[in-house]
C-alpha cells in the first residue's frame, strides 16, 4: 500500500544500527532517516520530521537535571518540530521534563523496558550479591594487600530462605523476581492492583508497604516513578523495616527520602544500599553516600549494555 | 539395635549446631562427642576417638600452607588418634596435606561438597556479574567521587549468548550451570569420562580444552584438584583463550600457572579474573594480583555462609 514514507530523527551512530534492520523489516521507502550529527537542524528540515528516535547515545552523558549540549539541542529540536508525533526513547522510564511537556503536547512518548529488563534485572542480582557477599569489604582488604577470609560477624548469611519485598511488576520487576526465585529467596510483589490472573508469586497492593516491610530483609525498587510511588520508601518505611536490611534502587530517585535513608544507612538501622539512581542526579560530590561503606552508588548505569542497541532498535520497528 | 556408641572429635563450637541434630536422629547413647577446646587432649581421650568432625572454625583461619595454631593442634590429634576411622571435612575440597596422609593410612575422608553448592555459585554468579559490568572500575569512581556511567568502551557486553567453559561437573558445576543458563549463557562442561546419560548440555573431556578455549569467553574452573586438573590452564592454554576473555577460580589455584596467568592479565590477553583461590594462600602481600584493576582477589571464601554449618551437620550425620 502506498503511504506517504514517515521521516525519523535520529543520531547518525543511532542510523547506523537502526538503517539495517529497517531495510529489512519496511524497505526504505516506507521510512526515511534524518541523521543528526550534533549540529541543530533548520526549520524546513524539522518540519518534515514524524518521528524522534532517542538513543542512549543521545542522552547518555546527561542526567534528568543536567543535559550536555548534544542533548539539549536534540530535545529543543523535539520541542520545535511542529509536525512531530511520535518519540520513542531507548530507556525504560520516560520521566525527565521533555517528554512529560511533549506528552501535555498530545504527542506519543513510548519507551523500551523490556529491552533493558534482563540486564537491568543482572544488575539487581549483581547488587545483592555484591552487598551479601561484602564486596565492598573484599575490595578495600585487596586495595590493603590483606587476606581476610569472611568470618565471624563478617560471614555471609544465607540468602536462601530470605524475603525480598519487590516494588514493580514490569518487565524488569518480572525478571528480578525469576532470578532471586532461583537463588532460593522468597518475593512479595508490591503492584498498584490486586491481580485477579492466578499466580503463585505472592502479591500485595502499595497500601500494604508498612504492613509487610517489617518481614523483608530486602527491599528492591523497580517500579515506575509515579504519584504512589513518589517518596514511597519515607522515615516511616524505613523505620518499618527489619534492622539490617538492605535497599536496592533501580528505579528512580524520587521514590526514596534520601535524607531520611543517609540517616538510616549511618545508623546501620538499613544494612545495606545499591543505588543505581539518586534524587538529583549527578550525585553531588559532596553526598554523605559516596563514603558510606556499606552503599553501592552506580551512576544510573544499571542499564547499559551493548546489546540494547539491536533490541531498542527492534521495539522501536515493531511499535 | 545395640552398638557401641561412637566417639566424635568435635569443636565446642560445631558441638552447639551438631548436637541438637544428632539427638533428634539417633538418640545420644549412639553417638557421643568429645569436645575440643583448643587444648590438645591427652592420649587416653585421643584413643577413643572413631570419627573426627573438622568444622569451618577449626580451619577457617589456616591455608594449606600456613596453619593458625587452632588448626594445627586439631590435625596432629586426628593424626594421633591411633583409633580414628573417619574424618568428615566441612569443604568441598579435601586437599590439604594431612587428608592425604589420612587417607593413605586407610582412613575414610569425606567431604561437604552438596553443602556449599549454593553458596559457591552464588559466588561465581556475583563474579562474572561483577567482572562483566565493571564493579572495580565503579568503586574507583565511587572513591573518587565521580559519576561515570559505563559507556563507550566501558559499556558493559551483554551476558546473554557468551559461552562458558566450565570445568567440573559435581553438585558446584552443576549449580553454577544451572544459575548461568538462566541468564542465556552457553554452557561447556569439561569433565573427566564421555557422559553416556542423555543431557542437553554440551559436554566434552578435558583432552579437548584447547580446542573448545578459542570459542569461550569466560572459563570458570569448579574442579577438583587432581593430576588431571593440576595446571590444567597452562601458559598454551592461556594463549588458546581469546583476547579479553574472563577466567573465575573457585578451584584451588594450582589449576591455573599463575606466573603464566599475571602476565597475560597483564597484557590485558586475559581480560580479567575472579581468584578465591591463589597458588599459594595467603596471597603474598607483593603479589601483582592485589592492583591489577582487572582482578578481584577473593580470599579463599566463596564458600562461605552461615547456613553452612547446619548442611554440614546434616551430611554428617547422614552419611
Amino acid at each position: 500500500m502506498a503511504t506517504q514514507a514517515l521521516n525519523v530523527l535520529i543520531s547518525a551512530k543511532a542510523l547506523a544500527y537502526v538503517r539495517e534492520a529497517a531495510r529489512a523489516r519496511y524497505g526504505l521507502d516506507q521510512i526515511h532517516f534524518i541523521p543528526y550529527n550534533g549540529r541543530q537542524l533548520d526549520e524546513q528540515t524539522l518540519a518534515q520530521v514524524d518521528i524522534a528516535f532517542v538513543s542512549r547515545d543521545i542522552t547518555g552523558r546527561s542526567t534528568k537535571y543536567v543535559l550536555d549540549p548534544a542533548t539539549d539541542s536534540f530535545y529543543r529540536m523535539m520541542e520545535q518540530a511542529p509536525n512531530l508525533q511520535w518519540v520513542h526513547v531507548h530507556s525504560a522510564g520516560v520521566d525527565r521534563p521533555v517528554y512529560v511537556r511533549l506528552r501535555d503536547k498530545g504527542l506519543k512518548v513510548t519507551s523500551a523496558t523490556g529491552a533493558l529488563s534482563g540486564i537491568v534485572a543482572q544488575s539487581v542480582l549483581a547488587a545483592v550479591l555484591a552487598l551479601n557477599r561484602r564486596f565492598r569489604f573484599l575490595e578495600q582488604a585487596q586495595r590493603e594487600h590483606v587476606w581476610a577470609p569472611l568470618l565471624d560477624e563478617l560471614m555471609p548469611a544465607d540468602l536462601q530462605g530470605q524475603h525480598v519485598v519487590l516494588a514493580g511488576w514490569g518487565p524488569i520487576g518480572q525478571t528480578i523476581q525469576r532470578y532471586l526465585d532461583m537463588l532460593g529467596m522468597r518475593v512479595t510483589v508490591l503492584r498498584n492492583s490486586a491481580v485477579t490472573t492466578p499466580t503463585d508469586i505472592s502479591m500485595v497492593s502499595y497500601d500494604a508497604l508498612h504492613r509487610i516491610l517489617p518481614e523483608a530483609d530486602w527491599l528492591i525498587l523497580a517500579c515506575p516513578l509515579t504519584e504512589t510511588t513518589r517518596r514511597l520508601v519515607d522515615r516511616k518505611a524505613l523505620d518499618a523495616m527489619k534492622a539490617g536490611a538492605c535497599i536496592v534502587n533501580v528505579s528512580r530517585g524520587e521514590v526514596i527520602d534520601e535524607a531520611a535513608l543517609i540517616e538510616a544507612l549511618g545508623s546501620g538501622h538499613i544494612g545495606g544500599a545499591y543505588l543505581d539512581v539518586v534524587e538529583k542526579e549527578p550525585l553531588a560530590s559532596d553526598s554523605p553516600l559516596w563514603d558510606m561503606p556499606n552503599v553501592i552508588v552506580s551512576p544510573h548505569t544499571a542499564g547499559h549494555s551493548t546489546g540494547n542497541e539491536a533490541r531498542v532498535a527492534d521495539i522501536f520497528l515493531e511499535t
